[in-house]
């Protein structure tokens, strides 16, 4: 069979599959001339690992068998119809995700922040910084979206016993299920943390209202989507105010956040650069899902991660 | 009754502890014209608010009956006999100081200290930062010192779903319970966080060569003394050679760190300037928890959080 592969592996990656995968043809986008042999080798191939770009590529793939995301997300294929079984990462994402959600916000509550800053300085300020601290102990946190993602954030807090408040359209198991049940919760919230995938629903949910109804000290977190915000200006306008305590986005309106953007010196605010799902073993992973999918596949067993582009999960 | 207050608060904590205690004398340390006064104000006091330097002062209080120490460590005290009871702390700061050194340590997973940087430069890295990075799931953690910091520590750890190693010379829940049996674990931990407080035993415990027999990945943090380390050095010796991942440092041999120290420059490194205990409420609770035992104190009640000097708790 023929595999297209489309996923930024490095060299021992690449290695590994050669030896995992020793009887099929094994096709890596970057070592072929230019987009034209691409584009013939996606549309040649039997299967395809990654994601490819421009999104027009993949509607033209009908002859694939399967499709093999490296993401979770694939809202930006939602209108692709090809007779492909799609499968995605689904959970790969979600543990690093939340870790690094947490991360920023205990940073912003211990001061890791300041204390790196002052480090690069070489500057002890020592028992003054202590009083602008705070404690994610106990805290009123809403969480948005009920899927692999939320679901981690939740285990994590549970051992800083907060009290966690689930927002989720269609889980039973959420508090709350619509904009106007949250509106009313804001203002309680000391964190807001949104896990939610990208999708018509979600685009531009959260609206400038919202952010004002939040606590002057409280903190608003996005590991979903980027467009999740209305007016991502609101925000910064609310940390500059001191409307509003701090943010941690791994997700932004524009990625990468260009030179200059405000969002670069919006106070109380980190921003780890969509970097949230990253890990040293990231595609070591992908490369061993590939390989044990792959073994389903041909042996005909259903694959794992199965999703519907149009459907959207 | 005469109340001695050698403790560093705001203009608002004073205006709290007045109106709690209209009917006593309130001495505040600050407001003497100097030492002198001081000390002849701590003499002739009934009870002492604070910890008083130098240590010396506090060996010639022989009329105080009753000292409400605002730190939970004392060892600097240790030597000391007066006949006053003696209060302290206890767990007030174990929370915070558990979450700063949890901040610490996703911080270097999530990279947190190199998005920190990143923002101050307007920088984007995105996709290629990711491979650096690590999660504290299902970690290896050695945890030293099974006393309140430890338990919340481990707590909070179990969000992650860590496998804990716990070492106590004296406690019954502990794993391991001396030195040789400590050695053999080191270099299966992912992590080793000393909650020990000072004492003799704990004085240089942890020698450069079990700095030596950890993994090059795992992160040593210290939240406990600094003096624990029989060689500093050595630690910033490996984290340079990168003989060791990592380290989180709350408390270090010198304190205030002073300019040009080597720990400044050292890779790897969270240093939070022993802030690990603060938080914006800090004296607040000091003051209120004052007033409790004070309450106490005068209705003749036991005094909540007693030890003694001599015994170390």
């Amino acid at each position: 069979m023929r595999i297209y592969i489309d996923t930024p592996f490095e060299e021992r990656h690449k290695t590994a599959l050669r030896k995992g995968i020793p009887d099929d043809e094994l096709i890596f986008k970057e070592e072929l001339p230019g987009a034209e042999a691409q584009l013939q080798a996606l549309l040649t191939a039997d299967i395809l690992l990654g994601n490819p770009k421009p999104v027009e590529w993949l509607e033209q793939a009908i002859n694939l068998k399967w499709v093999q995301l490296y993401s979770t997300g694939f809202e930006y294929y939602s209108h692709i119809k090809i007779p492909a079984v799609i499968t995605n990462m689904q959970d790969y994402y979600s543990q690093p995700c939340a870790e690094t959600i947490v991360a920023g916000i205990l940073a912003l509550y211990r001061g890791i922040d300041l204390c790196t800053r002052l480090k690069d300085q070489g500057r002890w300020i020592g028992y003054t910084i202590r009083s602008e601290f705070g404690t994610l102990f106990q805290k009123k946190v809403i969480i948005l979206g009920w899927g692999n993602i939320g679901r981690r954030v939740a285990t994590i807090l549970k051992g800083f016993n907060c009290d966690i408040i689930i927002y989720s359209r269609s889980s039973g198991e959420a508090h709350i299920h619509d904009i106007e049940e949250l509106k009313p919760q804001l203002p309680e919230a000391d964190i807001v943390i949104s896990c939610l995938p990208g999708s018509a629903q979600t685009r531009g949910m959260f609206t400038e209202e919202m952010i004002h109804l939040m606590k002057p000290t409280a903190i608003f977190c996005n590991v979903g989507r980027g467009n999740l915000l209305r007016n991502e200006q609101a925000l910064i306008n609310a940390l500059h105010q001191k409307k509003l305590g701090g943010a941690v986005l791994d997700v932004t309106a524009q990625e990468p956040i260009p030179d200059g953007h405000p969002l670069w010196s919006t106070p109380n605010t980190i921003l780890t650069q969509h970097s949230g799902g990253g890990s040293s073993t990231e595609y070591d992973g992908i490369a061993g899902f590939f390989m044990q999918n792959l073994d389903a596949f041909k042996k005909g067993n259903p694959l794992k991660n199965q999703i519907q582009f149009d459907r959207g999960y």
